[in-house]
């Protein structure tokens, strides 16, 4: 990694020796294409990919800005992701008449192939080092609130440069929680077409019940194909297709966007998380989980109108479960404390380094204040509800220069800000209706219906009444509606006699200074944290690897099964393995498999195997990442993984925890042995 | 009712002089039995029901002591309650190899009625009000805790006299918040067996998507038999049955169990309920649903394990929703506030009346008290740990003598306890565990795991490992090793190494500690309401009942259908109306009819009237109660009320609140002609 040498880091590399050198040597982390673990796969792998090799992999990655990962696995524009990531899109194509998400799709020719409403790809093409840059805004002699804002309108000043000078989508990554700040450049894609995607009950099969659960039988593939000006893309840099897949105790690579992981948390941090943070996104979680299925109960059509969202919630309700639990074994905590206490004695020990200890005080003052504004935050936050925040908060934000707006209103965000503002995707006002209805009532629970805000935005109705007539009586569901109140400027936003945008007035000022409390406290860890990096970096050398931050990462491991309760679990399920899940659970919803699995079920290889394991460090928003062997052929796609790797937020381990991907064999055989696509499957790595 | 004149009484019936005449108008009212509303049922309705009338009534019906109301319907023991309230039994009785809950059953011959393991019925005999006794044993120099517990043990000393007396389960119920204390002695019934239950399939149809919906198509009916001396019990007082219902605005009565309302709330208590109680057993529900949900989508024998849970927790977080909105509505709260104003101020008006304004202030200042507590009770109720807690704590309570002990243990209450204690119902230690540990990692989230005694429970272990460890350890699912453990006393108890044992002795003194202050705030309470309640007897006389207290209340109103969203609803649904809500839904679970429905479907005539509402006021603990017209015929059987019946915890309404039924035709035409059960059905009302 080429680094700035800051201050910091020179006091303590002389003062730290001893390396947690045994932490490192299992296949841990998820590192940045710029800091790849070279060593370490020399030494273990005997493997020493080129700088050729590394771009080529990077190049053939794509974000899906939804929150997942993807891959190019053609020339022609092929991108290959999950079925759960391309859901968002599945169900905004779709209609009460259509449903693509539960009865799949197959375009016949390019003519066919479905325009995403709103999807934004991304294809990171360069990584540069601006952490000197971005420091240099910010001096000693300001407060946490001041040195906040000079390194925002900074990094917004970095973003804008280069967008001006590049075109390309430029966001400045912040890396080991504050320590290091990496522009990274994107192409951006924006006109993505579905091509296919099998039916949900496949690709979903053992529903919420078999979610994070292995053995697992699932083809959870989908693909699309971006164009440019109107026709398939010429992409340079795509995966070629391994039919064979990787043996077992084969290295393997997973490039992809792994979303958050808290493994350079403190300890106090750690304890914030266990006691206050968590168990309030659970309570979280479980409302929208109760209440979704409650709605999606009264009919078909409910049902499908809620299913991505109750998916995404339960999936995240699930992923949650594991890292709690992860949390509350005082095991986990004891080795964290043990570890932090030996560092900071280290410190301590050496007067040059004494005061950097103080970092971790500053965590734990932060957290304090974490507990001060926790469950302060004002969510009223739908589909609707959003537009209406965002409608009347670019009207304030763009009198502004750019880097002094709030982040996602800079000129570097706003090609992304409008694919998704003005999307014609389906907005649903029942749904809508019972979703705000219940975040009012939440809003009136955390605050006391005695709250000045809540009693206003009560209006004296319940949540039930004042939700219908905010929805009922709003426009924010047509395009237009929105468009024209984008270009009306400040003047047109206070104008408008649309109750949701009387609703978004009345609360920002409580949201902007909710922001600003929560920019303030992320200001004190990212000041802290950039010490305790140093400092890590003394301790670990080179070799070490941010948390998760949703930009491009390379993971790798081996495929291997595991032991679960005494039994040895296989590296791999079979396609013709599903079918005995299917019996064992008496055909019963969910683990009834399409029709089309059973009609053609003489016509494929029922030995492909259809789900493998590895050891790779992944997390949620890896999915859809791409496997890979060492010649860069796409062996697999990540789709989830075990229960036993939920706790990965805070630590890594190879015993048990293992990614789960889809087989590259099983997405051939299916494409064109079940689903009558050989047009697609002939396409694959070519 | 026979009232005890007290200084208060006196006082304020010379000051309060203008009645909210209109509150009562309508068919309001959970009313007492030896003060029922006479008057108003000869004014509005000319009915004068004579002594005869509601002696019979209320010998007719019987408590089931689980939760739930019936009736005796002839002359041979045969009890009709709701199939949903002999869940419980038949989950107990059920196996993985019949399972009786889903599938029904039918009893040949009086020597295939299947005994419930553990089921107390109870039939009221006589009501005497002991108001006087149990207010002279506290003085007003006495702190609150001092008052509440010579209360306690007066009320001790007359159950226990009674008893002596008697033989008769004598319990004194608490009336008006504290303003009467009422003496009710029980007949109690322990040999009951199952005669007929019908497949859930019918019985909840519609399942959790239908439940508290109408119009409504459900056969919410079983039938038990009371044995005496193992025969079927004589009895005397029985029901006749109906056979053609009752006519629609026809006036019918309601005799049951109302578990619990809260009309008497000041406006601190309500706003106590609104900002912290309610949303806080919501929270507790959700998560206990989402869990069950879970266990039980693991294969079909843990469906059936966590059944009965799941449906109360389910119907309790529908019954949650609907008090939470009426609480959350400003406008009821307005209007409890000027109501209360109004009386406040004419008790201030007049120098002898001042005083007890205070008594608002006290309630409310328990409301401050309640805050302080809330949400710090240790809740780690299992069945195990519940079993383990209560030998623990009768090892205790024992040592003293029966009037000083917690209210359980008395010797009053000591067969019904035993009942429980040495149930041999089965008891499921995977779901156990799975419990355990959601419910000492969510002590941990509420204490924070810093906290000692939660520390002291994981053992250094995570909640999950310790849940596995306590409940595997244990031999409290035998009966025998509880037998062995009650008999032993505290020696016994201090020897046992039972990790449950061990446990329950952990946790004891914080229990008994939050018991302590619980009922420091409800004495405090009592004597406000005790106040509060004579105020409102002066305001409106002696036509008022108390707050529902799960002991037999009679209510009455019309059967008549209602308007909502602008649509005319009915006020009855026929069989053959089970078909067409079947094929409206495609006939997906849970609107699959059984098997036998479909069978017979030519057998019945698809005219009878199946569910019918009326406005009768019931609230949760009515399940199961007969509904009868003048002339004491059985007319139908409470099983539900309508979503809008959901507020009235806090207030009745007849404009659309509704209580539902099953029609008495329905239950006989089913068992003649559906269940083949011609020996039951010419038994009924005979």
């Amino acid at each position: 990694m080429k680094r700035t040498s800051i201050g910091v880091r020179i006091a303590l590399s002389v003062a730290v020796c001893v390396s947690f050198a045994t932490r490192l040597s299992a296949d841990e982390g998820m590192w940045v294409f710029n800091n790849l673990p070279l060593g370490h796969l020399k030494s273990k792998y005997n493997f020493e990919p080129t700088s050729e090799w590394s771009e080529h992999l990077m190049k053939s990655c794509v974000r899906f800005n939804v929150g997942g990962s993807a891959s190019f696995v053609s020339s022609s524009g092929l991108v290959l992701t999950n079925h759960h990531v391309a859901a968002d899109t599945l169900h905004k194509i779709s209609s009460e008449k259509n449903n693509y998400y539960s009865d799949g799709f197959l375009a016949k020719g390019f003519e066919d192939e479905i325009k995403a409403p709103d999807l934004e790809l991304n294809q990171l093409v360069s990584i540069d080092d601006v952490t000197s840059r971005i420091n240099s805004a910010v001096n000693e002699k300001m407060t946490a609130a001041e040195a906040g804002d000079a390194r925002r309108a900074e990094i917004s000043k970095v973003e804008k440069e280069s967008l001006d000078k590049t075109g390309l989508r430029s966001d400045v990554v912040t890396l080991y929680g504050g320590g290091r700040y990496h522009l990274y450049r994107f192409k951006r894609f924006t006109d993505v077409r579905l091509v296919w995607a099998p039916e949900a009950a496949i690709a979903f099969f053992g529903g919420d019940a078999d979610n994070f659960e292995y053995p697992r039988f699932d083809l959870d593939a989908t693909i699309f194909r971006v164009y440019e000006d109107g026709k398939p893309a010429k992409i340079e840099h795509f995966l070629k297709w391994s039919d064979n897949g990787a043996a077992e105790k084969e290295l393997v690579f997973v490039a992809g966007n792994p979303g958050r992981t808290s493994r350079i948390f403190t300890v106090d941090a750690l304890k914030f998380q266990r006691d206050k943070r968590v168990p309030y996104v659970m309570d979280f979680l479980r409302r929208r989980e109760v209440l979704l299925t409650l709605f999606s109960q009264r009919s078909e059509e409910n049902d499908r109108r809620a299913r991505d969202e109750l998916f995404g919630v339960q999936n995240s309700r699930k992923a949650y479960t594991g890292m709690i639990q992860g949390l509350q074994d005082p095991a986990f905590i004891a080795e964290k404390e043990r570890e932090e206490k030996s560092l900071i004695d280290k410190l301590k020990s050496n007067p040059k380094t004494a005061k950097f200890a103080d970092a971790w005080k500053q965590v734990g003052d932060a957290q304090k204040r974490r507990a001060e504004i926790h469950g302060k935050a004002l969510n009223l936050g739908t589909r609707l509800v959003g537009i209406a925040q965002t409608l009347v908060q670019m009207a304030e934000e763009d009198a502004k220069p750019s880097e002094k707006r709030l982040t996602e209103f800079r000129d570097s965000n706003r090609p992304s800000l409008e694919q998704d503002l003005f999307s014609p995707a389906p907005i649903y006002k029942d749904l809508e209706q019972v979703v705000l209805a219940d975040l009012i009532a939440r809003a009136l629970e955390m605050r006391g219906a005695d709250d000045e805000l809540v009693k206003k935005i009560l209006d004296g109705k319940s949540p039930q009444a004042r939700a219908a007539e905010l929805v009922g009586g709003s426009e924010l569901d047509t395009v237009d509606a929105r468009k024209k109140l984008a270009s009306g400027g400040k003047d047109g936003i206070n104008a408008s006699k649309d109750p949701l945008i009387v609703l978004a007035k009345l609360i920002d000022a409580d949201d902007r200074n909710f922001t600003k409390q929560s920019e303030e406290i992320e200001e004190m860890e990212r000041q802290a944290y950039a010490v305790i990096s140093e400092a890590m970096f003394a301790e670990k050398g080179e070799s070490t690897y941010p948390d998760a931050t949703f930009s491009l990462r390379l993971a790798f491991g081996t495929v291997e099964g595991y032991e679960e309760n005494g039994k040895q679990l296989p590296a791999w399920t079979t396609m013709g393995g599903a079918f005995d899940h299917e019996a064992a659970h008496k055909a019963k919803d969910p683990w009834k498999l399409p029709e089309s699995w059973h009609t053609h079920r003489k016509n494929f290889d029922a030995a492909t195997p259809l789900n493998f394991v590895s050891t790779a460090d992944i997390i949620g928003g890896n999915s859809g990442s791409p496997v890979v062997n060492k010649d860069l052929e796409l062996v697999g796609l990540i789709f989830d993984g075990n229960i036993q790797s939920l706790t990965s937020n805070y630590f890594y381990s190879d015993k048990q925890s293992r990614s789960t991907s889809v087989h590259s064999s099983a997405i051939r055989e299916a494409l064109s042995n079940i689903y009558g696509a050989d047009r697609i499957a002939s396409e694959l790595g070519k």
